[in-house]
């Protein structure tokens, strides 16, 4: 080494927050997935099939044709106007357009609330096991993050109502984080009465929860309860996304947001990038107009019911005599799986891999202690065939290491 | 104030840095001069007539018909392949593609750099004055700002040493944020003998630079002396943005960063937002391709020339008599203006728009003591007859303020 490079490569001091960010687990297993030959369960990759691309074509086309200039130039930080009203109006409460924040997808909504309400060590809470991309997104503002137990119907509210608690070394924990529809791992859904029980008592304790919803409309035979926001806006931050009902590829969530709490918000967006593309939200707005979803979402459901019911099928099947556990998601796009004892989702991964088939380790979405045997099945991504024949490799991968262990 | 108003609007514990940060000054007067009739040169506002909208417009019905549901779908944090390359081919020295990340704006690019550069209470070092927008996007990781002495030929060398060495109650200075070309809001550009003399002493005294080039290709008469970066790749971050030469509604930027820094800004990239719009990535590198820009820029240049022009003719015409200055940018967008002794700029402000014609006052561009008697004015936005009247009106506000005083 030159001494030029040793100057160089000492000149930068990095952030403290730096060395707590890494790259994402489920990135570099992604990697690995795109060999080709590979059927992967992995990746939270919505059907190709399900976007709405001719509409997009003739909305593209649209835009750059009768609004062109505007479209193209600086704009508000808040958001198009005309869809900011849209999505209050689909919201299932009041929601005043004024408290919408249109984000650069809703992973920006989850920096943006990192920002504006986590200090250095302050306690935040989550659901065990809780969305990866959300840990990563509070990660730089240094907070301590605690897991409120957990089960299939969500949170434990008495847990949590222990932990968001002041405590000797630390103030009342500043929020929940909560994705209660078709939960990005689980799939899980939290129950009527779980919702109720927890909003009440969120509401006693003094408690703000933060709402994450981007999977709420892809249920299969009945919608979700109505979201803990419905039932108290003002103690609630509220993301969503157009991600998973149109495309991923056009970056565009929103943020509703309580008084207290949408100022900040608001100039926290300005700071980091301005406002989202111009274009993107003209686009979605003209796509949207004269109740589109309405028409198009229902398929959406109906293609994801199709494979969520083709890996029931093949799991039943293909795991007989195999001490392994699945769930059965009402919606969504992901399925829980727990391995037999002495099995764990990490050790297995690579030998699934050689077997031709890909999954997440379900360790990396736990704030505290993993349970090493989850993992984590997208069903959506992989077509009915590819998911029968993933689920026997998986199967079978699961069976040689049982009887090497 | 019932109860339960007050029970919710205390239950949000807001983070020590969202009181820090405030609505911008320039969105305020924006709004005032979005009346009709106001002339404007307060926003820095691309003229939309550079917008090639015919050549979007293609791009985007070929990347939607070729490549929908790519463009569509979730894409890898740094961006999209080609148009890394494509960047790293425009810049003028060697730069290898897996060191571009392209960004949502550069103004995003701000924000990862102080994620991954700044702690609390950290000193970064700015240039008197300097981008309010940076000072916005850095404010939010709490860095002690400093104001390097500052000429019209860029930062003074020796105050810049003074300032960055270490202190005894803080470490050395984390970077120098600079942006030499045409500066917003001075409209100065750092001479080839200042580059030569900051890049030496950078590189002596261990002093990273955050490089902010946004109009570097809006040249008037000749191209700006080389990036800072292309003399000290590995000591500098170089941040670009295609909103001045294709269009900012698209949001798309990018950052060229040493080995030191760029894993981190990636990281930091895949929690603030996933990746920016793969659509939009898409459609600048369709428009972009067969060298399109290189037809494209000189246009530009050659309509904001013009209107420099017009407001140099207009405020020598106009200004006669009164003792005010203003200096003759090389490129750009931006003009600064000294207004005559014992008067401010703020205190103009509503005089002028009374009379018809909107700026920037110079204050919020200072991080350190505010020389109260500068303003910014834009002469992109509006046409040349809007120019000539804007700066009479100017005039006349100046004129009666002077009479009053």
């Amino acid at each position: 080494m030159k001494l030029n490079d040793l100057q160089t490569t000492t000149r930068w001091t990095l952030a403290g927050r730096a060395g707590k960010m890494n790259p994402s687990v489920i990135r570099e297993i992604l990697k690995v997935t795109e060999r080709p030959g590979i059927i992967s369960f992995a990746g939270g990759l919505p059907s190709p099939k399900t976007f709405p691309v001719s509409e997009f074509r003739f909305a593209c086309e649209k835009v750059l044709r009768d609004d062109g200039p505007a479209a193209l130039q600086y704009a508000a930080s808040e958001g198009y106007g005309p869809l900011r009203e849209m999505v209050a109006a689909m919201l299932p409460w009041n929601v005043d357009p004024a408290r919408v924040l249109i984000t650069t997808g809703s992973q920006q909504g989850l920096d943006l609330v990192a920002k504006v309400l986590i200090d250095t060590g302050s306690r935040i809470l989550v659901e065990t096991p809780t969305y990866l991309g959300a840990l990563q997104a509070f990660t730089p503002m240094e907070p301590k993050v605690v897991s409120v137990a957990s089960d299939a119907e969500g949170v434990d509210v008495d847990d949590l109502a222990a932990k968001a608690a002041a405590t000797a070394t630390s103030g009342a924990a500043r929020f929940l984080y909560v994705l209660p529809n078709f939960q990005n791992p689980t799939g899980r859904t939290m129950t009527e009465a779980r919702r109720a029980a927890l909003s009440r008592r969120a509401a006693e304790i003094g408690l703000p929860l933060v709402e994450d919803n981007p999977y709420g409309d892809l249920w299969f035979d009945a919608p979700p309860p109505a979201p803990l926001t419905a039932r108290d806006p003002e103690g609630c931050i509220y993301l969503g996304s157009f991600s998973k009902v149109l495309a991923p590829g056009l970056r565009l969530g929103f943020i509703v947001a309580p008084k207290a709490v949408h100022p900040k918000l608001l100039q926290a967006k300005q700071a980091a990038d301005l406002h989202s593309p111009g274009f993107n939200q003209r686009m979605v707005a003209e796509v949207m107009k004269d109740g589109f979803l309405d028409r198009h979402v229902p398929t959406i459901r109906a293609l994801y019911k199709s494979q969520r019911d083709a890996m029931l099928v093949a799991l039943k099947r293909e795991m007989q005599g195999l001490d392994v556990q699945w769930n059965t998601p009402d919606g969504g796009m992901f399925l829980w799986v727990r391995l037999p004892q002495g099995m764990t989702a990490i050790e297995l991964l690579p030998k699934a891999v050689e077997k031709g088939v890909a999954f997440v380790p379900g360790a990396p979405f736990y704030a505290g202690e993993a349970d090493p045997r989850c993992l984590r099945l997208s069903f959506v991504t992989a077509t009915v065939e590819q998911i029968d024949t993933g689920i026997g490799a998986l199967a079978a991968a699961i069976r040689a290491m049982g009887s090497q262990g």
